[in-house]
């Protein structure tokens, strides 16, 4: 088993970096505090003996050595990076867990024939840079480089910039380092395993994910003097369009989520009609038919409400992923061991995306999540507990030693 | 008759203040472009021959003597800041037009009995400081000094402080200085007289506004994870609010207009369901009891709403004025000038709040309207002729040289 006690007090240490302003933090990709938190994860490995690399993306690789030089590695890991208001584990916990098997590891003096390498992925959270989960991403495939490098954020700053000014634009070609299994613990940031008393989450599969941006463009005009008759009205326009998004995804069925978490008004004043109304619909569902019926619906209300408004509407997808089954056998592994040490277990599908999601296009993946209090997360709220940290270490720790083959 | 040409020119070079992105002004109260708007007025007023005054909330008022000293003056004028995309005219007009007509006195070597003040209110747009009108507000004994001081900007600074930066926060006590009437010249911002070939708007009433904030609370949660039924979801209920609020507006008939011009999203991220939405309803009608009733309806609709979702509501009124109707013997004599001068008119309410509505309630106050382009205001498109601006300059003049009595 791990020291539950040291993993806590440096997932703690963590969070003392880009605080937040109620008890969880702000540390966005690619920003000073996720700098600082990527320093400090670095020292952190170099103090456990691990080397550690960097790829083109900046999502960092610490590799304890096998003893079998030519075995392929067993990678583990999650992200450090967090929402604007963002908890203090989500993400966090996959990667110092990661670090604890290491640590544990070395305190027991095992060495396993398999390489193991704990990774922090770039940018999974994806608010300051759409899409999430971007470096895993690249890494897998999915995104090239060149396009990862031109995202901007919401200031029209170039993720590839960032990555640069941060120090973390590395050497390494991305997708170079390559895997024998992923494994990645994370928070459920869902209400089931807390409600169900069940200690650890087996992670079947992730639900898909669309993110469709929609951009309004109505007139700007003067509030009080323009007839409503003559209204551009791209406020009204957004408003109908996300209550028909809620329409769209209960009729779905139950499996369906649907919301919008971020818009933004042009100019933005109280008395102009505003000119421009730019919002992502968050579409998911576990099947991709329904993924994709859903989205489809979704840009037909909106172009259609759009038209009877007499504003124009463009629409991109800014982040998509497809529904992801993990590992069979590896799901059998994590199944077993939450056994042998006694915690009780569950099998979930994932509501929100994960880097495991794209790893598993690359080999062999598997996630497991612990309870979180209340099911919050993306919330400075999101709380765990010490000991179910531990539990998901512990299980973390038995699936890699049974992969990386002591 | 003025000398449209100067006045044009003035016009252009006080455009050159505060360029928008889009050929317009963005010239926002107590920002650095006020304020070297307003050194440029100065030094155009002081060029004239007046003493320029400045009260405690930067209102600027510069005057040309009289010949009895003990008598009151005629107030002319409107105000030089903008909308953040705001249009050349829109309230710029009416302050040169007014030193334009004191530059006409001045070329015609005209003295008049009663004192002519040109007025620069500061503060008319309310887009960064809400409410609109506000130093014509505290002129008017509506607000106190120290709540206006008190208001903020989006990014928290107050009102005070940035009139003390911008070196305008005038030693005179505010609504210190009397007038006999007060004139108002200002573009439409409405297709009327456009549409009708009118030259000149005699504006007999001013329609009243509110202009209630709502405030919703839900909570921050993951879209991914979090089931449809336990989201405390601001977004969905701001958008319904937002619909509803059209509704309303159309029950109260063809006179009533409604929207919702700035609306702010937090944590606002794609994949966070916002904690919290903030959204203002503008809302207006030249009847109080209809007004009164839209602003209740909305408020109603905003609690039902909220109620329905779970998430919490709080109302505040940022903004308000009543319906104004201006002085008969005012607006008989600026008739009458049109018709003297040849210039076709026509009686209208105006459907924005301008400072004369609340001068109106200080002295016998009168406006008048010329022409603007397809109506558009509050964009940095808009636009209107030299020969409206100096039709408009010219039926001021008139009005001022039988009120100020040559
Ligand atoms: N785990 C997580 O919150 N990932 C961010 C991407 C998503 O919104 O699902
Ligand atoms: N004239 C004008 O646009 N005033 C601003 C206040 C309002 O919105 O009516």
């Amino acid at each position: 088993r791990v020291d539950g006690g040291r993993l806590w007090s440096s997932l703690m240490e963590m969070a003392q970096i880009g605080p937040g302003l109620a008890g969880g933090n702000n540390r966005q990709a690619l920003t000073d505090a996720d700098r600082e938190g990527r320093l400090l994860f670095q020292r952190w490995c170099e103090e456990a003996g691990l080397t550690v690399g960097v790829d083109a993306m900046g999502s960092m690789f610490a590799r304890r050595e096998g003893t079998d030089a030519d075995a392929l590695p067993i990678l583990v890991g999650s992200h450090l990076d967090t929402q604007p208001t963002g908890g203090k584990y989500d993400g966090v916990l996959g990667v110092l867990a990661a670090l604890e098997v290491v640590r544990t590891l070395n305190d027991l003096g095992l060495r396993t024939r398999r390489p193991v390498e704990v990774v922090n992925w770039t940018n999974e959270e994806g608010s300051r840079f759409p899409p999430a989960m971007i470096a895993s991403g690249v890494y897998a495939g999915v995104h090239t480089l060149d396009w990862a490098y031109e995202r901007t954020d919401a200031d029209g700053r170039r993720f590839g910039d960032e990555l640069e000014r941060i120090g973390f634009k590395g050497e390494e070609p991305v997708g170079q380092r390559k895997g024998h299994a992923y494994f990645e613990l994370h928070i459920e940031q869902g209400p089931i395993l807390e409600e169900e008393g069940v200690d650890i989450g087996i992670v079947t599969h992730g639900q898909g994910l669309r993110w469709v941006e929609v951009t309004l463009t109505g007139r700007e005009a003067h509030t009080g003097t323009t007839p409503m008759d003559r209204r551009l009205n791209a406020s009204l326009g957004a408003a109908r369009i996300i209550d028909r998004i809620e329409t769209i995804t209960r009729a779905h069925g139950p499996k369906a989520v649907g919301a919008v978490g971020q818009l933004v008004f042009a100019p933005n004043s109280r008395n102009i009609l505003p000119g421009k109304v730019v919002f992502t619909a968050d579409l998911r569902h576990p099947e991709r038919a329904a993924l994709n019926s859903m989205a489809e619906a979704v840009k037909e209300a909106a172009r259609e409400i759009a038209a009877a408004l007499g504003i124009g509407v463009s629409i991109e997808e800014v982040g998509a992923f497809d529904p992801t089954a993990f590992d069979e056998g590896l799901l059998a592994g994590l199944r077993a061991a939450a056994e042998r040490l006694g915690y009780s277990h569950r099998d979930m599908v994932s509501g929100a995306g994960h880097d495991a999601c794209w790893v598993a296009k690359t080999m062999p993946s598997a996630m497991l999540f612990c309870p979180c209090v209340d099911g919050l997360s993306h919330n400075e709220a999101e709380e765990i507990t010490p000991e179910w940290a531990s539990a998901g270490a512990d299980v973390l720790l038995q699936a890699v030693l049974q992969a990386a083959e002591v």
